[in-house]
């Protein structure tokens, strides 16, 4: 399926208007079923739809591991995937604690460390010693791929990295998306997490945080901007939060001792 | 309570590092209690919170208007929000669909009308007769009242606007806590919205036009890109989707004859 829909808009200039055909990105709504319940329905680009369920089965804890999962069948026509799985005593969660719910414990400051499922969410010890110069190349990499963005202007991008280089990149309308198609990426290509970087255009949020922090994933970049909250969280788990990384300058939130000057 | 948040950060570039105090957004989560029940916690800036509220619980199904509501006790020091409320026949939702959810019934193409409440929905019969240049001047309005993105780099904006002015600006770290803030006052201030335009820096997808289209706004305008969700729900409902307005371009993407060119 095209991830791409062309549709004929007027295009206005000042005082010249033309009519043309131009290309939007495609928003597919796509649920997912895990032992036979139905799950959510996410609004996303139609690629890579198992690492986008797999990631997000994760993320949410409807699922620890991609070992855990006995079959997959997508159907694209119908805009769902149902995955069966051995997810042992974890029960089906009543309820999706949605993108943007997060437990009424979490209220004020640093209690807020409660909505991280804490055994997943140790502080990163490892010092990883990353010059500048690895973030820096890491990102102009990470650019040169954004061709759906320069085509369309809808989409955001999520990268996984080792300190050299960039290991998969993918897109999405979403940030959220296209973060858990990178982290699904990872499970079912069995990657350590705990050496790897994750890079995005799109702004950091706590949201964005918890989820690579329950991978243990040490470095997230991004081209714009973090929210109070991820920097307070990132400080608390020791992961080393860059922002504004463009060109030759980024901001180093967290974890100055992780960057080797 | 600051919308901002001081912290210390190390700035590179190129070769010079300095430890500098930079601004990041606040990211507050807010709990939304509605006659005792919990119903979300948003993550958002910590300012117009009543419009939220009231913005997202009507977009959400939660109320059918501000009417509706007795009561409301802020608290911004525990992050919440007690609304009592004569919410007639309507139960209270078992569970909360999510902004990511949408009934399981729109898989497809021309069904997913379905996910509006169509009593809520009609179409758009009303011919705007706007002119370019009425989109074009306000947009430059809005755009200059964008002082906290300048600052922070980590906000959204939204506007409710008349074919003349803008009427309320609202910023957050969501694109739909934005929507839903602009919304929210529209509701709290007895505003008609059938005659008004909505502006926003993000993008446009389906959820964004699922939100205006419930209060019947005919004209959604953006800086940046719609998807094909959005499109063919405009196209479905005759709302006038304006995409990549910046300067003196746009571009038309459903509706046309309301522009009046």
């Amino acid at each position: 399926m095209e991830n791409k829909v062309d549709v004929e808009i007027i295009k206005i200039n000042g005082n010249s208007r033309d009519t043309i055909i131009d290309r939007v990105i495609r928003e597919y709504p796509f649920t997912l079923y895990l032992n036979g319940q139905e799950i959510i329905t996410l609004l996303c680009i139609p690629e890579n739809l198992e690492e986008l369920a797999v990631g997000f089965l994760i993320s949410e804890g409807f699922l620890d591991s991609f070992e855990e999962i006995d079959k997959m069948d997508l159907d694209m026509e119908k805009g769902l995937i149902q995955i069966q799985g051995d997810i042992g005593e974890k029960p089906l969660r009543e309820k999706l604690r949605g993108k943007r719910t997060i437990t009424s414990g979490c209220g004020k400051g640093s209690s807020f460390y409660n909505v991280l499922d804490s055994s997943k969410s140790n502080r990163i010890e490892k010092i990883m010693g990353l010059m500048p110069g690895n973030v820096i190349q890491l990102m102009r990499e990470f650019n040169s791929y954004s061709n759906l963005f320069n085509e369309t202007g809808g989409v955001h991008s999520c990268a996984l990295c080792s300190t050299e280089e960039v290991l998969v990149h993918r897109d999405d309308i979403g940030r959220h998306n296209a973060l858990d198609k990178i982290l699904g990426w990872g499970h079912m290509n069995k990657q350590n997490f705990d050496d790897k970087l994750v890079l995005t255009t799109g702004r950091i949020s706590s949201e964005m945080l918890i989820k690579t922090a329950k991978r243990g994933v040490p470095v997230v970049v991004s081209r714009s901007a973090p929210t109070s909250l991820a920097v307070d969280l990132a400080r608390e788990l020791n992961i080393t939060l860059v922002g504004f990384a463009r060109g030759n300058k980024m901001n180093i939130y967290t974890n100055f001792p992780s960057i080797d000057f």
